[in-house]
């Protein structure tokens, strides 16, 4: 059988056919339940069809990773590491394609499809090392003739409920659980047709702790970028554009709220309306498209909905708000947006929200703890950002008193993580941290001795 | 106003008087809530007085703490340090009296009540060195001329719903707290009269969750003690006496089911029994008791009830099962009961509770499989201990394939844990750790920057 | 006996007299070596005379420790930890005696005093909290049904060789080395006598590598403040005094070299020499003195040759060089000399040499790149300090091209050292470290098994 | 120009020609100094000739390096790091080729070569890890508004004497240097040519002291393996045999010495005298073989006159020593002697000396302390062993009064480290540490700011 259309003819190098069972278990591919059709956000036309797990499949699957959890627990940990060093270079050898089916499916552009790609890979090499350094202690104790120690066992089976906007960089940051012991069941290309409501964490935390299970959270961010008066315009104006626009501002770390001293209000606004208007939007796959479609159908009526609300706001609140560029959606068979800055009071209700798309509310401020106490002032805690170039602001900045974030950047932007930190936030993002640091404790059990 | 009886005198040392306010606000003792009497539970009568925190009172002190947080998150660590050591100092100079009132409130043993202080003390010399060890890392970045960092930074005002059992180290663990940026609002004599019900433990998580609060839990224990055949059984039955008599059986930490090989499963039974008739009950604050009365009438009560079930249990279950020595309580003015013994199948529905009394269930094995089976088949996964004197034993027990608990022991009880190593459980014992290792980051918020 | 002064009583208080044994073995103060006198470097008259260890003494002190070492390298590190503690504790109760003794034998001021003897006890309570943290390690075995450990044993007897500058506190320090096992033989009042000439170290480090021994060297320092063109002048100015004067010139941190670049240098001159002009000279113990006395007699006259040999290369270099302030000693009984500025050219052989006491080199620079060079450009590698506000100059003189010591200082001076943080520096001051971060190993051989 | 040889013809894959320059510099292979021939030490016969540097070529090579550290240290770690992972991706694809490389040129059988470039390979893939996990720390500091790190820069330009027994691993463990910032400078086929006298060790130190720089030793080792009374005989007997005649002797952590319980004396060392009689002595390349040459001619005489020496101790001491099996070289164009079983003193000179061949000398105690003693009673501090499976004696062995060397193995022999932990001794080893743990700091320089 072949795919309706041509350009999709690379995806039978990754595996794919036009009809996909969804499931991978023990070793062999299946799917009894409902059919889901793959869309191309930029013309919502059929890619291919996937069936997925039924009740009875889900269960056959458990059941074969829980056969497998046991033999592989015992497997040293260098050695499941080398696994996991193998499956990175199976990725990249097929970085360009897998990347091509991210964008494809995703909507984001063809780098940004790579690149998840690539962090995917990278995650498999950090793992490699880190499988030789699942350190315990061992701690004086402080009885004669007894020692204390303190280790680290693999927690067993994990699911992985993975997001549509980086269907496969998250799963790679479930690597660890991989890596100390546990088996993956959910086939790649499948995972990237599933959306995750933010929403649902809350009800996941609440049913998990119910059987006091252990639940690693990471939902929504609402991340701002504060500009003070002796930042370095250009530099920061290019940074939000990127953090704002980047992934049609479907990224957890999306600069949704900027922040600027009233001071250089104006000038930053009209360079930055100005950049806006040099947006290339199209195709993700075409070379030169910096915005490509949103996600789904609905996705781009949920635009439409909040470009609604946020009217409604800014005339309430008489604070001068007002939509400055875009605020409309494009006629086209795609998902695509134009994107939107709105001047509107950090106390709107609306701001208090993550609009997943690329809509940037821009706010005034006069000086630090103004800024600082706006960007506290939302649920969510993930990402923020200061420019500016004194290190006194600086330390304020991160101290006990500065944001509230679990990344909290200086002179570059909300966005773009590093692997080899601690990722994620606190307050309404839910608490979980991801990737570097000592993340890979949460996969594990701990046991003092 | 002077105390019921001349014996109390020593009370006024601490500052205790027959009738006391109850809250520490702002620098001043006041208490408008409800009337509160504390009991002698070895006779019931009455101690003292304490009138508890109106909600007033409660509003009155969060707002203090709210704003003594600001002014404390920015004094420098090793000054919260040294504030510590002398908190330490100051109950240093009061250990004897200290211990004694709390034997005298919570029932448990003159030697118990003042090793409980000295822990408190402990963890404060402890958390002096850590202060100038909150640290946090600076991490290569994959960007030229960039840098990233992770620090710490405190969470800001803590609140600790302490032990009737521990009523003096709980409050003393929560010191991370007070050295990384809070004001502990709780009034340490206070403390000793509240009962914490294991089973709020759930219902706070949610509520807490609900707001995306940090919770950190460290619910109930239904530890288990194991004895190989090759165990060395005098010091397997000394310990399993100290770990299942020792504070009436009112430890997280109690041994609450003892598992013995079936081939020395007679003798030990037969050398435990004759241990058991050996233990002095009376006044706790008396030289050479060793099992003082349960906390409360209530407790005695629950004692009883728990008995009647056991027994029924034993009957339908046709497994063998019955009371071997106590099972009854002692008529007296206090809450006294006698220490028990119970035979029963590992597979009783009782076995899987946490009876808070010096309830012992003793059960047969065939192998290590068996017994860590049975180890880790009830919800709780606080405490456990092997005797054995086999490496490889051993070393099964402590691997992903062994105990499930937190505290993983080995020829020593499950009781007696050490402030350097982290004290917690999984399962419904609730994921929390406390004390050593890096404990302290759960009062603190993470930044990656 | 009586001392020769009344104000000298106040040592009887610290157990000393007129005359001492200079040496404690197992329990028992002896020394039947020469006698050595104690003088004061403010009149050079008599203190106390001390009779320091024969040869016999000395053997016997060994093998008194080598005995104790054996018992007391079982008693668990914590236990080790609270005898540590209750050093710090006796120290505290004659912190103001303990102080005036460093300053009357030393020559610093009071206040310089009293903290050395500070931070001997920060120290102890430091090291405390390091007793229940001298953990080792659980590290992933590649081999199934292995595992794999690092350890920290106690490496034995340690011998310390400690400074006239710094009595007290280098003995602190070493406190780890009491801590991880080992007993102490110096006694800590004759210590204050002894005066250790650095090139020493250099053959100290040959004889012992030669019988494969440890070595921990902290050498000469000579340490230059940069102040970029940016800089708040008046914190510069500040520090620098502080740094190049405090304790007469000679700490091991004392600001040697100063950096000023060419656009504020006449600035930062003019302000300095005012400063300087103001400094109070006199007796150390009286209140409002900011400089006493060099330690000896010897190191006076060697000033004197210092500053002979400073004249004669500024001269022969034509650089411009020369003293812009003091370049002379003081008439008196004492050994005061004045403080000296002498603006002089990097490349001034003497510039590359530490003269001990309070002579500052002043020299201008045009860029970052060169100031570096020229902080870089000496043998010594211990502290460095820069003065500016911008990040991009912070980062820099951070990395790899920047300063090339073991403490990089910014816009505080280069004294001033905490004992959290690892104390020592590369090159000719010989790449040991005391005090904080993982120093502590250095006392300790490491097993991996 | 072909290969003496058709069986060479593989060294082509890996760029070897029967001439070969033997420098790489700043990209181009040269040599102009003297020519040295590689010679198989299986039958002494020429395999290729190399011309090493000329000291013209060293200082070229040596500027080259200093101007490529000035740009790789400023490359961010992780990408260095990349490079790192293609360089063990490089040899992983030529593994076989370089194995019977290492084994041609060596004399070590087949597998071992080719274990030596997997230890390689991993710890590259270990270093890659690694390279996002250069931590510094933060620091809380003592002083209001002020911060505290710790951060580790790259030292620079790294020269390593690698091994002949080794080549290619030592080279391997150098990778941090890389990592960390420098640029080999050795070309890998050429390093297999050399011999380092460990003697020299001592001399490097103190020469490289003087100028203050910094060393890693790694010297001679002289190991034990220790036998309980309760071991498992069976599985010590294979274990000694592997440890003691693996690479013919000539590994770091070969067994040297072998410590027998008297009660088992007898039967232990009738196994190993049988066990040695079936070892199979040949061509290391072809399969089968468990024994090849030693690696030169000399040290097959050297051989012969430790031989003589030890013939000689054996008599004078009178403590039935003598020679069991082996004791002579074999006739034959390679290196190949007969592995050696000696029965001397401990106290025997010649025993606590590393005769660097498969000489191992069996010794009886009669009790845990005598063993350990004798353990420790030689200079050097690299690998030991014991077999029990006694807890008690177990931890006795790894503690306080244990032995005294870096590696501290149980029921393993003393060879065979893993990439994960620490690697090096203690005493006359030298004291480096390198691969896992903390070992990469020695490549680095540490600030304090």
């Amino acid at each position: 059988m072949d795919f309706d259309k041509k350009e999709y003819e690379f995806l039978f190098e990754l595996g794919i056919a036009p009809s996909n069972p969804g499931c991978f278990i023990d070793g062999t591919w299946k799917g009894n339940g409902p059919l889901v059709t793959s869309v191309n956000p930029a013309n919502n036309q059929k890619i291919a069809d996937v069936s997925e797990a039924s009740m009875e499949d889900y269960e056959d699957g458990l059941k074969a990773c829980s056969d497998a959890a046991k033999i592989w627990m015992k497997v040293p940990a260098p050695r499941r590491g080398e696994i996991v060093r193998q499956i990175g270079d199976a990725l990249r050898t097929k970085l360009q394609h897998f990347g091509r089916l991210v964008s494809l499916e995703m909507g984001k552009i063809l780098p940004e499809g790579i690149g998840e790609v690539q962090e995917f890979i990278d995650m498999c090499d950090y793992a490699v090392g880190l499988s030789r350094q699942l350190n315990g202690s061992i701690i004086p104790s402080e009885r004669p003739d007894h020692m204390m120690f303190e280790m680290w066992n693999p927690l067993g089976i994990v699911g992985v409920i993975t997001a549509f906007n980086f269907p496969c960089a998250v799963l790679g940051e479930s690597l660890y659980s991989h890596l100390v012991g546990i088996y993956l069941m959910e086939c790649m290309y499948c995972i990237s047709l599933r959306q995750l409501c933010c929403l649902v964490g809350l009800m996941v935390q609440h049913t998990v702790n119910e059987r006091f299970g252990k639940c690693l959270l990471e939902l929504s961010g609402n991340n701002a970028i504060i500009i003070m008066d002796d930042a370095d315009i250009k530099l920061a104006v290019r940074s939000v554009l990127f953090a704002a626009v980047g992934t049609a501002g479907q990224r957890c770390t999306t600069c949704r709220r900027l922040l600027v001293h009233e001071s250089i209000y104006q000038n930053v606004l009209d360079q930055l309306i100005e950049a806006y208007k040099q947006v290339t939007i199209g195709d993700p796959l075409e070379k030169g498209t910096l915005l490509g479609p949103l996600h789904t159908r609905a996705s781009r009526e949920n635009f439409e909905k909040g470009i609604d609300i946020i009217k409604s706001q800014a005339c309430i609140l008489f604070h001068g708000g007002k939509i400055r560029v875009g605020g409309s959606v494009r006629e086209s068979e795609g998902n695509f947006v134009n994107p939107t800055i709105v001047e509107i009071s950090p106390n709107a209700a609306v701001v208090k929200e993550e609009l997943f798309g690329p809509v940037l509310y821009v706010m005034k401020f006069q000086n630090l703890e103004e800024a600082i106490e706006i960007n506290n002032s939302v649920p969510q805690g993930l990402s923020s950002s200061i420019f500016t170039g004194r290190p006194d602001i600086i330390f304020k900045w991160l101290g006990p008193h500065g944001s509230d974030c679990g990344i909290v950047n200086v002179n570059i932007p909300t966005s773009g993580a590093e692997i080899g930190g601690a990722f994620g936030g606190e307050k309404a993002t839910g608490g979980g941290r991801e990737a570097g640091s000592d993340s890979w404790k949460q996969y594990m059990r701990r046991s003092t001795w």
